[in-house]
């Protein structure tokens, strides 16, 4: 069985972040804006965080690609994210929505529902939040999933065809879809669910990859591939998590196409 | 001299938490974010970062433990954790209180005395901060403390009376009592104060160990052996502290019951 | 050609840091809150951050420097900033402005204007922040500059005149004015733009070496001395950016003087 998105265009998508150093302006949680920084420069993007309802819609604007995650949601973040959601929709600017812990908790949900409004190119969550966002029951418990990945693939469906994005669903094997086709990546190491944030970075480096003027779904997979295969590389120089967590940024810098090509498995 | 607390129960809370996987629920400050979580991570508890009034009680519910840090102190975060304390008091949460810098700056001071209403099942602070909370007069300069830990001994104990939970004293050596009994923890590296968080991860595993039903005491203890015991690990392979830190994350991770028993000093 | 500040006066600011431990009030984004506290805990400073508009003033006052940075500008932040440095002013606090992204946004561009009524002891930016504050068109694209260092250099000559303090240029060259005389650094690696927080860091650390007694010129060198020289040695360990952010702090923390003499290029 071969994916509708090929090892190759993988490939080109890495090339073409680090050729055009998509800006990424990131909307995320004070847990993980430093890894997330790191994790974007060390790919080859440039990344921004701006925050506040005073700015953010004129940085979407002129950014490459915005991400807008849901984790440790501040009032002002709450007020400046649907601002900067709607300047990104209306200037063409691909944005991630990551809807950390939506289900468990009703002010995010509340939240995240009007989000969905401005169509989010790409939602990336893991399965819990997929279901809740697409309306199931998620019953997710804090951000983590008590979901399987494989069953929230209907709700996946649903979702991207509501958006007319793509819909990640991060797990042991993570799922892209843009409503028709489905792509399974094969890769990535458990130590990742071990480093906070590893998530939170995959969404705002699929922010930097649409910010090449990749399709919402080969970008999603695109960052998914290029994220897993890192933690491979990553998992061969250790087992413990804060030495995994170096070595991650270290091998999202080092990572070039030959080695993804060879170690990427779609299907 | 044998320790109240004997290093025997220190190892089976370290399994607890292993086995049962506590969800933490963390209200700290933006500059440890990260390493708390990680830090939580990597010794097998779950963390969760919900900071504002519209979620921190509910959040504080359903939490198996709960961490209210004042490090850099916001409005919504002043608002939102009397709200936490609240519910995870009535809700029968442990919960944890880490009064950073209380004495020094007024705000925060005024602050902690309405938390402590809501009795914290354990306090852990420097001996300034102790002292401080306990009425006496603290007189830290900024986040390190001014005042020695056995200075702070007595201070400690007429808090833990008062709340009746457990204070740790953070320091050399580190004391931990619950107004009666008094525990000495003759672990820890001098790295650990050129590694800023050390003391605010020490709280969120009190909160991680309290989470799996350990008494207050029996956790603060076991939460300050651990950190300690990894701490003594991490410098067996480093002096310099950005690898320190790495090292210390890793530990929590690798060590096992009967390193941690060989390796523990309680008195 | 010889600089005017010497390689010797910069070994004493070092020198003088371990001795004094300077307590640095740090004001700054939420992104490098961590890297910036662990790298003045490596060099030998005592790192605090303080925010909100209750307790910054106060906090200024007792500090022995003072570091706004404009990062991740909330409200709150906002509004305490020129509180903390009206407060620096007048208790003869030194304070550092780091004016990020001035000139992309204008929220905080109006912010820092204002800033500069309370003379900032040194301002340290890259050469589209420079040239923004200055008056000039700055046309920085989010947190990186698109102008070069030697572009900047006479508004960072007529900027320091006006705050009659020390203006810092960073780039691939770091260029340190006090309106008359102008040094030259010419140390760092190309690394340091990979990892998140360098420039960030280096406001920090010139605030760590003003709270020393230093004065503005000779402070602003020192840091950037130290800093640049730190990953000199660190680049010296790895050519990828996890790693090297690991080796920064452990190089801040073990470097000594005569290295430090040995590999410093001043003009």
């Amino acid at each position: 069985m071969t994916s509708s998105v090929t090892v190759g265009s993988v490939v080109e998508v890495l090339d073409a972040v680090r050729a055009r150093v998509p800006l990424v302006h990131c909307m995320t949680n004070v847990v993980v804006t430093n890894v997330t920084a790191n994790g974007l420069l060390a790919v080859g993007a440039s990344p921004a965080m701006v925050e506040n309802a005073e700015e953010s819609a004129d940085f979407a604007r002129i950014a490459d690609g915005l991400l807008v995650n849901l984790g440790t949601l501040s009032r002002e973040r709450a007020e400046a994210m649907p601002l900067a959601a709607a300047a990104a929709r209306e200037a063409g600017t691909p944005w991630v929505l990551d809807p950390v812990a939506v289900g468990a908790l009703a002010f995010r949900t509340t939240l995240a529902a009007g989000l969905l409004e401005h169509r989010p190119d790409v939602v990336r969550g893991n399965a819990s939040e997929v279901l809740a966002l697409a309306g199931a029951a998620g019953g997710g418990r804090g951000v983590d999933s008590t979901a399987s990945t494989e069953s929230a693939l209907e709700a996946a469906r649903t979702l991207a065809r509501s958006t007319g994005g793509a819909v990640a669903v991060s797990g042991p094997v993570d799922l892209v879809t843009d409503g028709e086709r489905v792509v399974e990546v094969r890769n990535g190491s458990p130590l990742l669910t071990l480093v906070t944030g590893a998530g939170c970075l995959l969404g705002a480096l699929v922010a930097a990859c649409a910010g090449t003027g990749a399709a919402p779904l080969e970008a999603a997979v695109a960052a998914t591939g290029i994220l897993t295969v890192a933690a491979d590389v990553a998992a061969t120089t250790t087992t413990a998590p804060g030495s995994f967590a170096v070595a991650l940024v270290d091998a999202l810098h080092t990572l070039q196409g030959p080695d993804l090509a060879d170690r990427l498995v779609l299907r």
